[in-house]
């Protein structure tokens, strides 16, 4: 086995500590520094009792030879930037999403990071949970035939940002699992959205996206903040089978249910019992799969450890960031133009 | 108390039953006939102990001069010629929702039975419902503030409509109850709608609705037939409190909360602290307040029968059919449009 | 096929009216009469459009000859009085639980309806739901392994009765379940009770019973009158499986588990690592069969009239009855005793 | 402010990492050590990053003199010794539940930590659960009126131990919830205890509890290893207001309903509208608190800091230990005795 990967995470903010936490439970990294420009702030979160080293001086970090890789939880805005220094600097690098505040620096790192044969990776966190990595293998394994809906819903009282609207805050949870699951072949053509801020926040606090996918399906993401209640579902409508997955019952997360309906081709049928027979139902059994229960985030940095030592793209790596990125900037665009389709931003060139 | 009033039920299918059921535990309801084309399930559907008659003549109905009214369960695209007809021959009339297949023929409907001085009802049966009933009092009463967003999600594997899309079977049903909701003076302003067919069926099976209403709030409609669990639920937002309506679940139907997002005037900050304090959070209890389970069907029957004797309008009247319907028509044109938002179909002429 | 069973329901209180609409929804059962000490009760039972026959005379029933069955849904102190009066009248009974009051006057029943070649059938409602039926296949065909164990929950905000206490008020319906679940041969050998009265009422109204079966395991069952949210929960303990009945959920009535745990034999182990590998655990999907929604009672009524017609014990005889009956008296005594076990009654002679 | 306490953890097995780690996290302790037969499973659990010594010399850990205090997490066998070595060497003492093997040793420790005073407290942990203080508040406050019956439920796939019993690993968290909950003065008299071992483990795996308090209400608890599905709900009724506790449902752990059954003083009544009117429903709204979520690991251990600086007895001191086990000592002996009901054991000499 090879030498840990020293590691620094950047930003002592909302989610770095769960990477401070993940990377010390993850035998393959090593970390070296928590930075922040806030280094009381960084020291509190490494605690009393930590080795581990608080900095405020991002450049020290990309000094430090024994550091290998950055992961970078700050502002969005400032993603490009930290991540293009550290690339600059030879650093391996993991990125909160969005990748960045938009789709032009995003295609910038990637190109950054293939050229230096460096790795650039997302914390699509949720990609790699077991319900997800479940999901895939019920998507891609055929279980469920064709995709024929998609409906996802992630609302809660949230912790409403003052920098970025529900859906860059939300939707690349949906987006990115989306990405994640579709069988390949099958991409966003154009995405619809609708969205409102009804408590004068100056940002959309509640929005629907409707994504036309290339095989004429629809995907349908519903983002809010201002739910009292949370609800995290995602519904995977399939020709086969069809798959619920709850996120907030632990104890039941994905169900696979045998049930649909059919049209039975009309040519077959004859002109009088046409209407009657063409409609056919399937009531079967359900079936909830054991999963096992592991830390996304653990299994996450694993990964980017391991994309790093085997000079692999990642799971989840810069491209997937910018397909993520490339829908939320055209919803961005159908909300400005009051809804209308609008086609996704291209991020195949 | 005046003597019942004499009813036909024109109909035994699918809905049908339901309404002689009710309309034989109705006090203020004497049932008369059922009629069907098909004397024989109109039989079936009366059982062997009745005294009611059954027939297959609607002429012989609307000639009995016990019958003062018909409730009228066929197909819609033939309520607009059976309803005219009921109005010709001075009967009151109930007809299912939707009120008929297009707005014109509504209007006219409408027209008819205020020339003739006869009720004309809807059936919209939700909003007779105890939960119902209840959120109007939250929302009329002021409990919940202004309304910041409506989401009503109806899903189910649901009896797929040869003849209708899976919008004019179910949404009426949403669209009716915001219709009673809706504070007075609060109206919708513009539609769009999304919707597919993935089961090439020839009709839309999954469709999403985005409703504009007049105070800027957004409500937001979601049908679809090929959902293996069934959901019911429907979220008010308020200013105040927001209330969750699960439908599916008897024992909780309506949940309270005194949770939600305040955004504080900024002015009253000075600019460095701007972002930190204008979101103030409200995490206050929840309750379920207590509701009485009646049958919806039986209330919505005796509303029609104090209309009646009372001489005036239904609580869900043609009116309120034609409002439903103008939103639908303007959801179609907007499905067909590619999902913009069109103005919703002037009915208040 | 046979002329339909000409019925009497005797009772017009509580239950007769679902017997009646049943009995009026089986084709193979033809009601006569509605019967009840209060005639107007009756007529109002059978409302303004019936033919079926209201009357407060017994003996008028008991007299016509059309009527070859009665179904008695009366106060259980008047069972075996009226039971027996229509035995020795030469009509089948069907008797409502409890069978009778006390087990004597059960036994001289079952006797009588088997001397005189009549059917004497409980209403053991339950064990015709789809639910009680798959969990007797689960049982009987083999999935579930031995039964570990089972425990049942059944309590809400109930009926309080003046006249029994909360065990016979709803403990035979989870006895009654029981005993047409549990495997051919297990029996039930003795029964230890525990109640209280915390409100005064003057008989138990929170009881808990526990069960030893001739296999060793043990059954529980929770009975409450006084909980303000309704439970209706069996879980059955499998060497296999483990199945768990919910039946107030209709989305998922039954979840059957393959999770468990299982002790190796300890024989085959060496000394030391004897404690860590003995026990293993099973962790595998969850299966919720599909059940067809149907009425129980009308298949408990079709049961009735198959019995008669084929001249067989119905599926929940007299003898079931008596079974549930002895654990029942069993367990008085043991609450008397203040909860030790004691042995079932002899229902067997 | 006063120094942190210096705080040694003993036992890194299943529960001594959630100590470590809850320690790291109390401003008001120092952790000094984390002491483990095993060193190497000790500093496994410290990490990689930890300035905390790991040793595997618990009388180099006494010998310290900057440890004022330990926390025992071994198996309960040890907890005697381990616990008065620590008195005896002047250290406060903290130890997980139960508090010792037998009822005597317990009485040992109480009186040692007395004698020297030094604290000893009970890591009773759910009691620090905002559910449970809440709960406290809503019995002790008079807001649910006379405690009139308990049902506790605690069962899972759980990991069966291999020197305990289910009732002495599962029922203490039960009863010291119940000891911290019950009203001043309302004490357990008598306990009757029903078990089997259904998988051959040579220990009972399902066990069901009956506790008689001193008011005449009866308290439950049934505790399962075996069952698939986790249920951890406790009901508290009331006079006044029943509570329903779903610990598996962090959204809504709280319920309180304004429901309940009420017997009116039948000396009012005549003689012949006596069973009509003696009962009354109530059947008002349900009110779900709004509650903190708060580590109840870090509660406890900021307790046991403040208890030591204070020079008080904690919330959950070592009385409240031996009450429980008294309890669990009656229920072993009810259970071996067939079921009949045990005074509990006296602990208030």
């Amino acid at each position: 086995m090879s030498d840990p990967i020293g590691l620094a995470v950047i930003g002592a903010g909302y989610w770095g500590p769960n990477l401070v936490r993940n990377a010390m439970a993850t035998p393959t990294v090593d970390l070296r520094w928590l930075c922040d420009l806030d280094v009381d702030r960084a020291q509190q979160v490494l605690g009393r009792y930590s080795t581990v080293g608080a900095t405020d001086s991002y450049d020290a970090v990309l000094d430090d030879p024994t550091v290998q890789a950055v992961a970078i939880a700050t502002p969005a805005a400032t993603h490009f930037t930290l991540a293009m220094a550290a690339l600059d600097a030879g650093k391996h690098v993991l990125v909160e999403k969005p990748l960045t505040a938009c789709l032009d620096d995003g295609w910038k790192l990637v190109e950054a990071a293939e050229d230096r044969g460096l790795t650039l990776m997302c914390d699509h966190t949720y990609c790699y949970t077991s319900a997800v990595q479940e999901l895939r293998r019920l998507v891609h394994g055929g279980s469920l035939g064709d995709v024929q809906f998609v409906d996802s819903v992630r609302i809660n009282l949230g912790l409403v940002q003052p920098d970025i609207d529900v859906l860059w805050d939300l939707a690349p949870h949906d987006l990115s699992i989306l990405d994640y699951l579709l069988p390949p072949g099958v991409t966003v053509e154009a995405v619809a959205a609708q969205g409102s801020d009804p408590i004068n926040h100056g940002l959309v606090c509640v929005a629907y996206l409707t994504l036309r996918l290339s095989t004429g399906a629809m995907a349908h993401v519903h983002v809010n903040w201002l739910s009292p209640v949370k609800i995290r579902t995602m519904v995977i409508g399939g020709s086969q089978r069809t798959v619920v997955w709850d996120d907030m019952n632990p104890s039941q997360r994905l169900a696979v249910y045998d049930r649909g309906v059919d049209c039975l081709a009309s040519e077959a049928l004859g002109p009088d019992d046409r209407r009657q027979v063409r409609i056919a139902y399937r009531t079967g059994e359900m079936v909830a799969p054991a999963l096992t229960e592991q830390e996304a985030l653990r299994a996450m940095m694993t990964e980017f450890a391991a994309a790093i030592t085997e000079g692999r793209p990642a799971a989840t790596d810069g491209r997937a960031g910018l397909r993520v990125m490339g829908i939320l900037e055209a919803a961005e665009r159908s909300l400005r133009l009051g809804g209308a389709f609008v086609a996704r931003e291209d991020v195949e060139r």
